[in-house]
């Protein structure tokens, strides 16, 4: 038996993020990626153009569709959009008790271009954080979202915020190596990968969905985040410029 | 170099059937989906319970910055769900000349559910029958589109809309094998395929999209019609009890 997990994302018509990119990583590590789409982005690989939210009525009858029909052994949440998008989550989150929450707390696309509104890392931090078993923010929306700069400033604000695990990913630093950092109640573990040539649309969101899959499988979380960080890794080293923006990773493992 | 196929499909939350089911087997196959989707749902694995179409001008922005951006070696057609989103397709593809076009002619949920207006079929025959080199509908959807009853009398009614290549699949027939027939100007083929046990969900937008897929890499239209078929029968041979009801296609290849 496969494990679903329940995919809560936006959706990029370009196929390198979103729920292209949770889709293609559940699938090649094994799992089933249900999806729920918070909101349909205007981009391609160059850049975001605009997006606009899912009607919550329609999300709440989706969720509740998907909830009689099938169990979940995980859920990854990505773009979110809205506090009231936000709020929707929290409560469908409440309906699975138990269920590990991986949260990657998406406010902005990787080639920039914002993707939910003003209010939302608020939101995320009162209602999203405090449901999660992990978070995985990137260095630059670990550092808006704690009002701290800095990766050990950011990682233990965030720990605060009631997520037992935070991995602070190195992407956007510009370091020899990516250094990507787990932030947990007693320990900071660090894991070094080589930085590669290039710039990449969709790595957090694989990232995210890869442990989510690992975690919906039953690897404990550490084996879960090197396993993850490995396959992202192959990922982008065999990417490739489907259009003339970033380099698309191939999930294909 | 991998080939960019354009999608434009529906977008089912369950994860068997759709967009879903495109981006699969599309990135099994080695290409990346680009997708467009046209209407959200509302359905699990045992049905459709209602859809919503997406809106015009916002297909219309995507569209146009997708194709600013990626050329594209095939184009993938599903669920369309109005006359409106058919005509903004077919001034879409007249964009896009020579790029192949395999049209799906989606009209309801494999388990039930309709996936469209009343009016769908009568666009799909004026609009994209005449601008696609293959469609691939199911037997009921064939007799419906033609008005006709029998494989025979819908796939010849159907040729002269103005598709030189229409398959008529039999996964809806009760026959000991399902029974795959190609109309094409100037002959008929048969492809016969063991039946498998269970309903699956998904399987006709799996075998548009990997006839797609292979026709991207430059397959001609028969090989990548009997490859695309072998494709799909190992993944409902595969295939698991995801949800409740019908058993979702393991697209991995």
């Amino acid at each position: 038996m496969k494990p679903n997990i329940l995919v809560i994302a936006g959706h990029d018509p370009s196929g390198g993020a979103g729920i292209h990119a949770d889709i293609e990583a559940i699938h090649s590590l094994g799992g089933l990626a249900a999806t729920l789409i918070t909101g349909l982005t205007i981009q391609n690989s160059q850049n975001v153009r605009g997006f606009e939210l899912v009607d919550l009525n329609l999300l709440e009858r989706q969720a509740e569709t998907l909830l009689e029909d099938m169990q979940f052994s995980a859920v990854k949440i990505g773009m979110t959009g809205s506090p009231a998008i936000i709020r929707f989550i929290a409560r469908l989150l409440d309906q699975l008790p138990g269920v590990p929450v991986i949260l990657d707390p998406v406010l902005a696309a990787e080639a920039g271009g914002s993707l939910g509104e003003q209010s939302v890392p608020e939101a995320l931090l009162g209602e999203l954080f405090p449901r999660a078993m992990l978070a995985t923010p990137n260095l630059p929306e670990a550092e808006r979202l704690a009002g701290a700069s800095g990766v050990v400033g950011a990682g233990e604000t965030l720990l605060r915020h009631g997520c037992p695990n935070v991995l602070i990913t190195g992407t956007h630093d510009d370091t020899d190596a990516v250094l990507n950092h787990l932030f947990s109640e007693n320990q900071v573990r660090d894991w070094s990968w080589p930085r590669l040539a290039g710039s990449f649309h969709g790595s957090g969101c694989t990232l995210a969905s890869a442990c989510a899959a690992l975690i919906a499988r039953g690897l404990p979380l550490e084996q879960a985040l090197t396993d993850s960080q490995g396959y992202v890794y192959r990922a982008l080293q065999n990417a490739w410029q489907a259009g003339r923006g970033q380099l698309i990773p191939d999930r294909r493992g």
